[in-house]
């Protein structure tokens, strides 16, 4: 257990990404509130979570309720579901740091890049929310398969996106907490290099038949603290 | 010298990108024609490049004399002189794979992604060129640098994007002939993820004062050939 534990909300924490965030932070030592619109599904996930993997400090709520009891809100639902979620949630989200990982994939074609109309989706979720939340754009190249292992190493860097300064150097701590590497680059709206990349990442496990592929910046200093 | 050289048509073969691809390929073998706008300026330039790498095999022309000239029509112009290059070479192009390698940067604020209104910049050149010629998308985040070093090594993949699995394998092909790794990553449209990940490796260097930042993907066979 760590002095430095934060409270971390999960919105869509029953998802295979949001699984994988709530195990490796909880196993770090934060308090992590898995949120869900369905809360009979959010304590089954919890239960089992708590169990396979004997953590105390994990915890389930609405998604509202989830984002209130937090500093950090991570948003990780399906795309489908994102700009409805973000509405109900956008009260809640006062004075948080809203780390956005969710991928604007459209099914069946997930290996297709297909942008929002307005660009980035994290640009989208910052000006939706305005002055009322700090948003970091973060976590969307890394395999959730692999983050679920929480021994896994995981051979990606996570690129960090977003305008507010010290927001983004606290998210790149809390990346660091899940064994990754975080990588400053750049404001919110260059996020779309990284909401596009996840499309040719799922492509290029099918052509190469791998698992897991991820990416790595190279030509950098070893560790790229905020 | 290679059996299998191809011509090959620089597009702003005078620019850093052009030269270094200049330099690269005709080393290995192939018959490498610079194209410019301004025909003195590419004749004095293939005169210092033949001096100083010691070729034969690299010569100048218009931009439109150039593409009718070759096989693979290299597009390495700057942004603002995209469309007219294009709309200019058009009739030049028919039949020809054209490689494009423009990346739509927006000076000053270069590191900041300025993505064309239509999205993918190389989506729109395939558009624009609709069954005149097949358009492959490729070679936007290597390092112009070190490219115009052509004993140094580049620990960069290159991201290939096209419709055309045929002209993919044969640009694949040239890719290798710069001693560079190619990773087949979509359909034309995802290009927009290479485009945009120029701005953010500019950001990158600027931010960690590194010089030539790449990127490379992990999980993958070693070689990822067409």
């Amino acid at each position: 257990m760590n002095v430095m534990n934060r409270r971390i909300a999960i919105i869509g924490g029953t998802g295979a990404l949001g699984t994988g965030l709530a195990v490796r932070w909880a196993r770090y030592g934060h308090q992590v509130i898995i949120g869900s619109r369905d809360l009979v599904k959010a304590r089954e996930h919890v239960e089992l979570l708590s169990h396979k993997y004997d953590l105390v400090n994990i915890r389930s709520a609405s998604n509202p309720q989830s984002a209130l009891d937090a500093e950090f809100v991570c948003i990780a639902v399906p795309y489908a579901a994102h700009e409805t979620t973000l509405i109900d949630l956008s009260s809640s989200l006062e004075g948080r740091i809203v780390i956005e990982a969710t991928v604007p994939l459209v099914p069946p074609k997930v290996s297709v890049v297909q942008l929002p109309l307005h660009g980035s989706l994290a640009a989208h979720t910052q000006s939706l929310l305005g002055e009322r939340a700090k948003v970091v754009s973060a976590l969307h190249n890394v395999s959730a398969e692999l983050l679920q292992k929480p021994n896994a190493e995981i051979d990606c860097d996570v690129m960090v996106f977003g305008n507010d300064e010290a927001a983004c150097a606290e998210v790149m701590t809390l990346i660091e907490h899940l064994d990754l590497r975080g990588v400053r680059a750049g404001p919110i709206g260059n996020s779309v290099a990284a909401e596009a990349m996840t499309s040719v990442l799922i492509g290029i496990n099918r052509r190469y038949k791998a698992h897991g592929a991820g990416i790595r910046f190279t030509g950098l200093p070893q560790s790229c603290s905020a």
